[in-house]
């Protein structure tokens, strides 16, 4: 069938079969069917979606378009978690360590920050000499060795995700939930994983802005790892304020290392025990989450989370110091500039704009050819729900190295300014967020 | 606004603004603007529609994106003809001589056959030295002196259409009726015309298989025309039977010669006659339709729209002499097969089968690089009601120069068999056509 008849077959609302489908993904990945092509097929996907059946085809044709790592020497089961992106996300580096030091492997294959939200390799990267692109051979070591190794995405791993995430980012038709889910799932059934934890991310910084959206994206990521012979778990988060006090590569790094610690704020330690917990309850090792959570709590309680983060650290070229004195290890900015926020209560934080203005001092990219201050970023000291003091210290601090004057400052300051929704504090209060956690499907 | 941003506000069902349109044809026209851009944009508008200021947007943006044929020196009302296409579809040829005998002037740009349909190009070229591609002023002149001429469309004739046109194609997103108006409209306004007459073909054989699809269509193209203050009159014609005796270039030729005589098939004299009209009509030198008619009728009567014929295939370049013995001006096959259907009553016509067949006989092309034979094609005496008796001489002759064996003969010949349904004549008859005029939309 020519190229042209599948997309007038899915443009009219029928499905695709399998062999169709296959040569549709191989046909874009080495290139003989042309990217105007492709952006029809996807437009028309967006417009008609895929069912189960052709959706499992999809992304095993997506997981095949090029390596699928095989770690079937590992014993332990391996456990992957995945977020769909929130401002602050830093849990996957206290989490792969702490799921470590209970039994589970962890492969972690990351990607990198573009637009208002950041990226674990390039967070990882702040740490002085800390590589992701190691060899294939070299990740299935670590993680057999250590019980975890992060790496970055190689060129030879989904390599038809690769081209139709470009295409699909300048075609308008990213927010097509089969193709979400066979992106996610195609790079993460090549790691050769057992199971997964899907952190789902919901509201206004998130991708997902309704619950009703990510219970369907939920859905097709559990029909494609089921069709797969995968175990998959989805959390569905809260993202209507960033994780944790932090934004920022090595303000990040810092922070994952006091949770490490058996510290960090409330809300990144609660995403923290409970994606681990999932993990431990899909790799065998915990009876339920309960248990799963308990085991997660001890190790980064006793210390033996941040000493298999020490050898990750040090497998992968990076300064071990760290884990230690993060203070005097990683990079620092010239310039930490205050901003006070009105008195009254904080009811709703745009996060979306704090990552956005956390970009604009330097910790993050707006193209791909953008370069990264590992500094730069904020620490923001305002939670939801809280009440807000006059005279009060400063609540946010502004980390960079931009000469004064700069433009990127003030467009900064301002973006916070107004991510900061105010009320006087004599209104009613809305009702505090107590959990992150807004529902498990397992 | 960025056209990705465009692309998303159509998929989500926006209306795009005059500028927005603006900017994206200009930039599918200098290329700024990628195919895979143009091609997420047209499945969406293949998906949403374009409402009517949209559509006048969109269709102008069209015309101005090449040269607009300014033919405001001639006094007389300008007015084309435009078919969405059908086999044996060869009335430009005696309508536009007759038409300007009727003192109407008709600027008429026309394309070249793709696929089963022939084009009017393919067929004024089969005359010896008929020159299809003179510059703009030669156009305008003879139009002025003669009162028609007959072009093909130029590089500078809205490009905008060339290129989406194109792209339509390979992505399913030809039978989209906002692309496919603003697709006519774009070129025929920038022809210079005053008005329009529209013959949309209806049936198995057209591209709009239903009459509810054709009635859109023709209220879209109404809708550009009326905004761009032109008059515009859609003619719905039955296209379950190819057009006439005859189903290729040469053929085609001859048979319009005997139109332009007062003489040929009922049904080819018949849209020749109310087509006309309705541009007499439009053009205002007849009072109604019945008036118009009439002197269509004199116009072919009296040799006059012949004379009009021989003035502009002189001026052309082609040889007059076609005008008093086509047989032997026109280009001869080598070969003519006879072929006889088996005995019965004709309950359907497969026109597109029948296309293709004078297409595999080289009538026709099936890329844009294929070369076509003038002299092939079929002549076919069985009509659509008609009974056929046994024993009765060869209802099809195939007019090719293939070699004998030929493996195309052979296909050929499949495609005419099976394209008659033929029943036994103790079945009861089906209603017969008496004419091919479905609906008149002034």
């Amino acid at each position: 069938m020519l190229p042209v008849q599948s997309i007038r077959k899915k443009r009219d609302g029928g499905a695709l079969d399998d062999a169709e489908i296959r040569a549709f993904v191989a046909g874009v990945t080495d290139g003989s069917i042309p990217d105007y092509q492709a952006a029809a097929m996807m437009m028309a996907i967006f417009f008609r979606g895929l069912d189960d059946t052709e959706l499992a085809s999809w992304a095993d044709a997506m997981t095949r378009s090029g390596d699928v790592i095989d770690l079937s020497a590992i014993k332990r089961a391996k456990i992957d978690k995945h977020s769909t992106g929130g401002v602050g996300d830093k849990i996957s580096i206290p989490l792969a360590p702490a799921v470590a030091a209970c039994g589970v492997a962890v492969p972690m294959v990351s990607g990198r920050g573009l637009g208002h939200t950041g990226g674990t390799l390039d967070k990882l990267e702040s740490i002085p000499g800390f590589r992701v692109d190691l060899p294939v051979e070299k990740f299935a070591e670590l993680v057999d060795s250590i019980g975890v190794c992060l790496i970055g995405q190689t060129a030879r791993i989904a390599p038809a995700d690769k081209k139709l995430y470009a295409l699909r980012d300048v075609t308008a038709t990213v927010e097509s939930l089969p193709m979400i889910a066979s992106s996610i799932m195609s790079k993460k059934l090549a790691e050769g994983i057992d199971g997964l934890v899907l952190d789902c991310k919901v509201g206004r910084g998130a991708f997902m802005k309704t619950i009703e959206r990510a219970r369907e994206l939920c859905g097709l990521m559990r029909a494609i790892g089921h069709r797969a012979g995968k175990r998959i778990t989805c959390v569905l988060t809260d993202m209507n304020a960033p994780i944790g006090r932090t934004i920022g590569n090595a303000l990040e790094i810092r922070e994952s290392i006091e949770i490490l610690r058996g510290g960090g704020p409330a809300d990144t330690r609660e995403l923290t025990h409970v994606l681990g917990a999932e993990m431990l309850v899909l790799g065998g090792v915990a009876k339920d989450p309960e248990a799963g959570r308990a085991q997660i709590e001890k190790v980064l309680g006793d210390g033996s989370a941040l000493e298999v983060f020490r050898k990750v650290v040090t497998a992968q070229g990076g300064d071990p110091r760290v884990c230690d004195s993060p203070g005097s290890v990683l990079p620092k900015p010239k310039q930490r500039d205050e901003l006070t926020l009105p008195p009254g209560r904080v009811v709703a934080i745009d996060s979306e704009a704090l990552g956005i203005a956390a970009l604009l001092l330097g910790a993050g990219r707006r193209t791909k050819e953008d370069t990264i201050d590992p500094s730069a970023g904020l620490v923001v000291d305002a939670y939801l729900g809280e009440e807000i003091e006059a005279g009060a210290p400063p609540q946010i601090m502004l980390h960079h190295s931009l000469p004064p004057g700069n433009g990127r400052i003030a467009e900064a300051r301002a973006m916070i300014e107004a991510a900061f929704v105010i009320e006087p504090v004599d209104q009613p209060a809305p009702p505090q967020r107590t959990t992150r956690i807004l529902e498990v499907l397992r």
